[in-house]
Parts: C-alpha cells; structure tokens; sequence
C-alpha cells in the first residue's frame, strides 16, 4: 500500500455511493482519514456500525472542516443546502466534489458558495445499483466504470489531476466535459431509461383486465428487467427529473415520436419496418459486450445454471 | 429413470426454445425418440453438431409422421404454413402444441388444419433468453417457469392433462387461459417491455448530440438493461407485433398516456407526483423476487464480485 493520496477525506452523504467510497478508500489506503456526515441518525449510526470511517458527524460542516477532498453524495436537490454549510468550513486547498447525476444545476448549487481558497470541480461516476442506503455499498462498485468531470473553465488543472488520480485509485476511467453537454449524455443513457421503467411499471400497475399477481407470474419474459431500475431511490430520482429537465424533456419528446412511428408500423402491419429496427438494435448491445459494459452472459447471467450453460457454449 | 412420456417427439424449430426443448427431453427421458426439423440446412447441420435428437428433417411433414407430440417453435407467423404441412401426417391421437407468443392467432392459423384424430392445444413457455440460434438453448430454461395452455372449450381433457404433465416434466409450472386473456397478459408483461427497448435503442442510436460511443460508454447507468432485450431476435419479435396488434396497441397507448402525464409532472415541476409513482413501484420488485421470478442480487447479480458483495451484506 502507498502513501494516501488525501491526510483526510470527508464524505457528506453515506448512502450507496458514499459507503461504497468509504470502502474503496479503507479497501486501497486511499485516505489518512475519513470523516462521515450525514442528517440522519440511523444512517449514521449505521455507518458506524459498518466502521465505513473514523469519524462521525451529524453536521456537514463539522465534517469538512481540514479535509484536504470532501465529496458530496447526496439528491441533487440537497446539494446548494449542502455547499452552503461546509463553504465557510473549508480549509485553503480543499478539493470539494459531488457524486450527482445532473452536472448544470449542481454547479449552479454549489459552486458559488465554494470560497475561492478551495476548488470545486463536479463530478459523476456512472456506476450504481438499484440498492440504496450504507449497507448496499461494496468497495468493487467503480471498478471498470467511468467516472465523468465536469470542472469549470478557470479550474485548477492541479486538483484537476488530484481528484482524476482519486477516481483512477477506486477502479474509475475518467473523462472530462462540460456540465451541459453530460447533462444531455447522461439524459438519454440514464435519465430517460429510468424514466421509462418507472412508467411501464406504473402503467402494469394500473391494469384492470390483467392481475397483479399475473403480472409477477409472468414476469420473466421481459417485465422484470424493468423492475430493476424502477426500485431505485425515489428521492434520488425525483430530484433528477426535476434537475435535468430540458435535457430529459427533449429526450422523451424524441422517444415518444419515434414510439408513435412504431405504434403506426404495428397498426398497418409494416413488418419491413419492424424488421429493421429490430435488426440494428442488435449492434449496440454487442458493441456494449465489447466495451466491458455488459455481460454476455444470457439474461445477465442471472442464475447460476444458466452461467453454466453459457460458459458450455 | 421412469418410463419416456412419449415414445416419438416431434420438434418443429430447433432454435433457442426448440434446442432447450431437446436438451430437457434428453436430459429427463421423457421421449423414447427426438424427430427435428427446420428449414434451415445450416440450423439442422447444427442440431446435428449438437446431437439434440435421433432423426434430422428437412421437412416437417415427415418429422411429424408418427410422432406422438409434435411442439412446433417457429416464430408466429409460420404457424398456418407449420400446421397446413404437419395435418395430413398426423397419427390418430398425436397432440399438436407450440411455444408461440401470441395464442389467439397461432389458434386462428392452426387449428383448422390439424385433423379431427389429432389433438391441437396452443401453449406458451414463459421463458427465454436474449440468444438465438440452436447454440443458445439449455436443459434447465424452463425450470421455475410459468407454461400457459390456452386449450380450445372442446379439448380432450386427457390430451390436455399428458402435455401438463411434459411441461411439468420439463420443470414448469402450469396454467390454462383463454387465448385472448393470454394475450392481452403477454402484451405487457411481455410484447409491451420488448417494444419499449427497441425503440429506446432506437432512439439513442439515431441522436445527433450525443455519440454512439458515449452511449456504449457510459451505457451502465441504465441504458445496457434496454440492451438485452433489444438485442432479441428480430424475426420473431416483428411476428409477434403483427399477431397481436389489438392488445398491444392498447397496452402502447396506456403506456404513452401515463408518459403524457410524467412528462407533464417532469415540465411543471411537480415533485410530489413522481415521488409518488416512483415509490410504488418498488413493491412490484419485492413481490417478482419473493414469487422467485428474479434474482435479488443488486445489477441481476451481473459481476462475480458483486454477487459476493451481495451475499456479504
């Protein structure tokens, strides 16, 4: 193990991706010590309980103070009130960051209330799990994942470099591009798709001519992929929708019109048309394979019989 | 070993459904002989490779000559040509089945066709994978599966009761519905989801502001579950929309209403109306894993060390 990369790391927020931070930084000697905060005392308690750190706050700011890096893991709504508490904190030189799935109104949160003594640089890994809370992290979650930067135009390319090498030490390759521009990425690979689940889940839900219960029975051919991210943070992504909202609204608004297009093809049988959709989706899932994205495993290689099957291919 | 179910099994399609078939019947001895046949010279030199059956066909007619249960896996819209070939060959007493997606077309297009000394009952495996192809299929794919039997009012009860007892053989669970109900079931569990996620991929694929290879890249953050699904076959998928146009046209405009009204909540703001979808559909979840129709390891247990992190918590 070498030397730490930070004397101290404060961690504001220990839910999935706080705790999973916390345990790739103990996991890899990446911090002096790390310095929990979070509102709630049963989250705390928890974490503690985990021993995810070496210290324990109720208060952010009482966290961040001498922190050398302090990564902020909370809904996106939270992060102004956030920034708000530990900016007065903040020692010269501090690294301050976040973990968000929205990049343009984080940085209209915080940023202003980052003093000029301390740098701010936003950030995003795209890694997650349906899970949430402290006891969902796991220290591998990083790993083979990318993690995207967003820092402003006069940021310090020397804690620029800081925080790159961080997310390169928990697993992470690392990119870098402007708030707006993840903001339109991220609505279309994430935002959208979440969206989606949520909605077709609902949509299942509200059914009077088919059962709940058939809908579970049934669920193995193609429903229950869905499900997955519709069990995600409700919180979490409330405030993504209510952040994100131009770039996700312009997303559905093209995923409704191609919808309607498909809906036509079904109504007057278009099977060409059919056929050609069906046909180029393929591509992408292998190109997603080879990227080490995905599993190749069939149905993600759910259940170990079938892992066994796919290896005897 | 007990006695075979049947002496001569007929399978008519020897894909992923038809080739997991093979292997299940081989693996249990439930047939005292295998009959295969597809059109496809390559797929049937396959079947061969693979040795999933005694006899090799190229046509179904004389695959089917003989045998005591024929169980025809084609896509949907082979169904009358399949049934127009096999009638005339059919043993007095042979049940005719399928594994179709759509059941009251495949009853439209087959049973006027199979002889009055012969038994037709349209069935339904509620099980698959992604994959294709007679490579793709596995012995265990039905194991803890749903099969839903849509025989017609008039059906032998014994005919009905023997191919219950084969799909239990092949580890499934049974149940019996009218076409029409199964087919409205299976536009959204099923027809609805898969939809979705082509035209999702679609979607994606055709942006202008966001590159396929961000869309590959940053593909775990939700996008990639789409992604399986719409990497299915696309012959089949294209019958399936054209043989049960009315249930999903429906299912697809209750969908496209409730994502009007997301949208709108999205554009307006409203938060508490999406807390509120997004919290009810975790008991969906819950309630797909409690029936064992999904794993409960967080990302579908895709990574070996997330699965351990899972079992550690």
């Amino acid at each position: 193990m070498t030397e730490p990369l930070f004397d101290s790391i404060a961690l504001i927020g220990i839910g999935l991706i706080g705790s999973s931070l916390a345990r790739v930084i103990a996991a890899k000697g990446l911090a002096g010590q790390v310095r929990i905060a979070t509102r709630s005392t049963e989250t705390l308690d928890a974490a503690r309980a985990l021993e995810l750190g070496d210290s324990y706050f109720r208060s952010n700011a009482e966290a961040a103070e001498g922190a050398d890096l302090v990564i902020v893991s909370v809904p996106v709504g939270a992060s102004e009130a956030v920034a708000r508490q530990i900016g007065p904190h903040l020692k010269p030189g501090a690294i301050v960051s976040d973990v968000g799935s929205t990049k343009a109104s984080v940085v209209r949160q915080m940023a202003p209330h980052i003093p000029d003594h301390a740098h701010f640089i936003a950030g995003h890994p795209i890694a997650g799990t349906e899970q949430s809370g402290p006891e969902a992290g796991f220290a591998e979650l990083f790993e083979n994942r990318w993690c995207i930067l967003t820092p402003e135009s006069g940021a310090d390319p020397e804690a620029v470099a800081r925080l790159r090498g961080f997310w390169q030490a928990c697993g992470s390759m690392v990119d870098e591009m402007d708030p707006d521009h993840h903001d339109r990425v991220l609505a279309i690979v994430s935002h959208l798709p979440h969206i989606i689940a949520y909605n077709i889940v609902g949509t299942a839900d509200d059914l009077e001519t088919v059962t709940k219960s058939e809908v579970i029975k049934y669920s193995a051919s193609g429903f229950r992929d869905f499900t997955r991210l519709a069990a995600s943070d409700p919180v979490m992504w409330r405030d993504v929708c209510l952040h994100n909202k131009d770039a996700l609204l312009e997303m559905l608004s093209r995923f409704s019109e191609d919808l309607s297009s498909l809906q036509r093809a079904i109504r007057w049988g278009d099977g060409d048309k059919l056929y050609e959709l069906f046909s180029r989706t393929r591509g992408i899932r292998r190109s997603i394979i080879q990227a080490g994205q995905d599993t190749e495993e069939p149905n993600f290689g759910r259940d170990a019989h079938k892992a066994e099957a796919g290896a005897a291919e």
